[in-house]
């Protein structure tokens, strides 16, 4: 089942179910008016929406043209988004090029921080920053959960798995070095996130949704230029329902949290010729090719996002369809004064 | 104005308007059904709401009687919770205890850390969690702001705040470390805060709201006996304008944001002598007590709270009403395994 959130409506928007080739929609007031309102009441809710959804898919009921660019992130606010980094490639990378060890524990413990949730741009809305701030994006796979217990185990938690969506982590790497050394975690560094314009149902996924990550590449292309298509399914650490259970060690967990696995990130050699050009996979983060700039050559050499420049972030299915629809964000740094 | 959330009627609960005195409340459901929906429309509720406020204290309207056991966090769930350290006298003692610098910074830009806000504890629910996770509380003032856009001036900020509640933010301190040296940020070292049983307006705290700050002492029990008596208008180094500004220097904000000022601690010498004890004002979490301990003696001698300790939090004005009600949280070590 393929679900978005128009702008319209209030706050929380409107919940259109979508068809699974993202050419119709049809909001469903009478069974819930929000993605938000689903979330609390799912099990009730979710055999109805998979009816309007065979409906849409079967041509037996309409809908209406489903615009893509008049979605909201699915949740365009919620209770939490925590975001972990499960491709512990990428932070190997990272870390050696700042000649910093990586501790024994990054390989049996996933590293997880809270981000903000209470006000998440759409998909294909402008990131507004400075560029002094050093802009980045980074291509990731999300999930949205189910109320879990206090120390769910990771079992559990894959199975409270809703809805799965792409998001663009957008990330001021300029201002990272100053909130670490503060030793609170990442704070103005981490500004709004972008979600897919559709969240997906597990099942939806069929085959490449497989020991809860998704065995798909990644697509990023950098001012319509391919930039990445790592295998969101390959040299990840941590699935999500390890990911999930980490949130609940020491607390209960409510329904309509997304939790993130990170950049996506492939070893490939992990070598510069791991670049689209040299017939790699390509990055999922401009940091990533400045670590290995750093790593080979001394020194980044690819600058961090201008005004005007502009991400996109999909995923296909082996059809070719577009499975949760395009996240596109344009840099803006001239809104801020 | 006072409010609060009462447990029933939804996993957001019900919003009630309590008198002056603690003593009676009216649910408003007309008005609004949650304190949530009555932040997303403040502009045209608040003053709704004050009309039955005026109501209650005058005995116009008779209500039904306050009952402050039945009471949920004024936000069962929200979406920002956003905790600093505003009180560098705590931060200094904590750094000089591990030998640490203290960075320049730390006297000009506030340090925060993103908390999870999907499923708040209430203020007389019980803290469940292992012994050996090193269970504290910490005692703090913390507001809730309307909205907000990205780049706000602490005199904007400042403005924008609509409700002042205290709060026990729960820490796991033995699991700091570990998540400290992932740079990442708190995360399992944090889990559900428990907020005071009323949340009052600004302007319901007269003189003492000076300088988005609030002046009077924050008394801290720990199992019956006198802990800490510090004033939450002494020694903040940032005020709440500060704080809230500091959050949206990167993104915008949304309505029912909590921001917290952290640990309220008092200079007093600087010394063990500041314990009660000793006629100091003592302290609002036991790390404190501990970093004392550890500085003088070599190592701390008081332990973290264990299974059946109790923390009483709150706050009296001149003529002794307790303003937002009493936070008394016991700590259960048996309900997990």
């Amino acid at each position: 089942m393929k679900l978005a959130t128009l702008k319209q409506g209030g706050r929380d928007g409107t919940l259109v179910v979508v068809s699974r080739d993202l050419s119709r929609c049809r909001a469903v007031p009478a069974i819930a008016r929000t993605m938000l309102a689903a979330m609390d009441e799912w099990d009730s809710v979710e055999p109805q929406l998979r009816q309007v959804y065979e409906a849409l898919n079967s041509g037996a009921m309409e809908g209406e043209a489903f615009d893509q660019t008049a979605c909201h992130s699915p949740l365009p606010r919620t209770w939490q988004w925590a975001d972990g980094s499960a491709y512990i490639n990428h932070v190997e990378l990272v870390r050696k090029a700042r000649n910093a060890e990586m501790p024994e524990s990054f390989y049996t413990d996933p590293l997880m921080y809270q981000g903000g949730s209470d006000s998440f741009i759409g998909p294909r809305d402008k990131v507004i920053a400075k560029e002094e701030w050093g802009i980045d994006f980074e291509a990731e796979i999300t999930v949205v959960t189910g109320d879990l217990p206090m120390g769910a185990t990771p079992e559990q938690a894959a199975k409270a798995i809703r809805l799965v969506m792409l998001v663009n982590d957008v990330s001021l790497r300029n201002l990272i070095p100053a909130e670490r050394s503060k030793g609170f975690g990442f704070f103005q560094s981490k500004p709004a996130s972008a979600f897919s314009p559709v969240a997906v149902t597990p099942d939806e996924l069929g085959d490449v949704w497989k020991d809860a990550k998704v065995h798909l590449p990644l697509m990023v292309h950098l001012n319509d230029q391919l930039f990445g298509k790592p295998n969101a399914g390959v040299d990840m650490t941590f699935n999500f329902g390890q990911m999930v259970a980490h949130v609940t060690k020491t607390r209960e967990m409510c329904a309509g949290s997304i939790i993130g696995a990170g950049t996506v990130s492939n070893k490939q050699g992990n070598l510069w010729g791991s670049s689209i050009t040299n017939g790699g996979v390509g990055y999922c983060c401009l940091a990533e090719v400045r670590t290995y700039e750093t790593i080979e050559q001394g020194k980044p050499a690819t600058p961090f996002m201008r005004h005007g420049d502009t991400v996109r972030i999909e995923m296909f299915d082996a059809q070719g369809q577009n499975i949760f629809g395009t996240i596109e964000n344009q840099v803006d740094t001239q809104a801020l004064a």
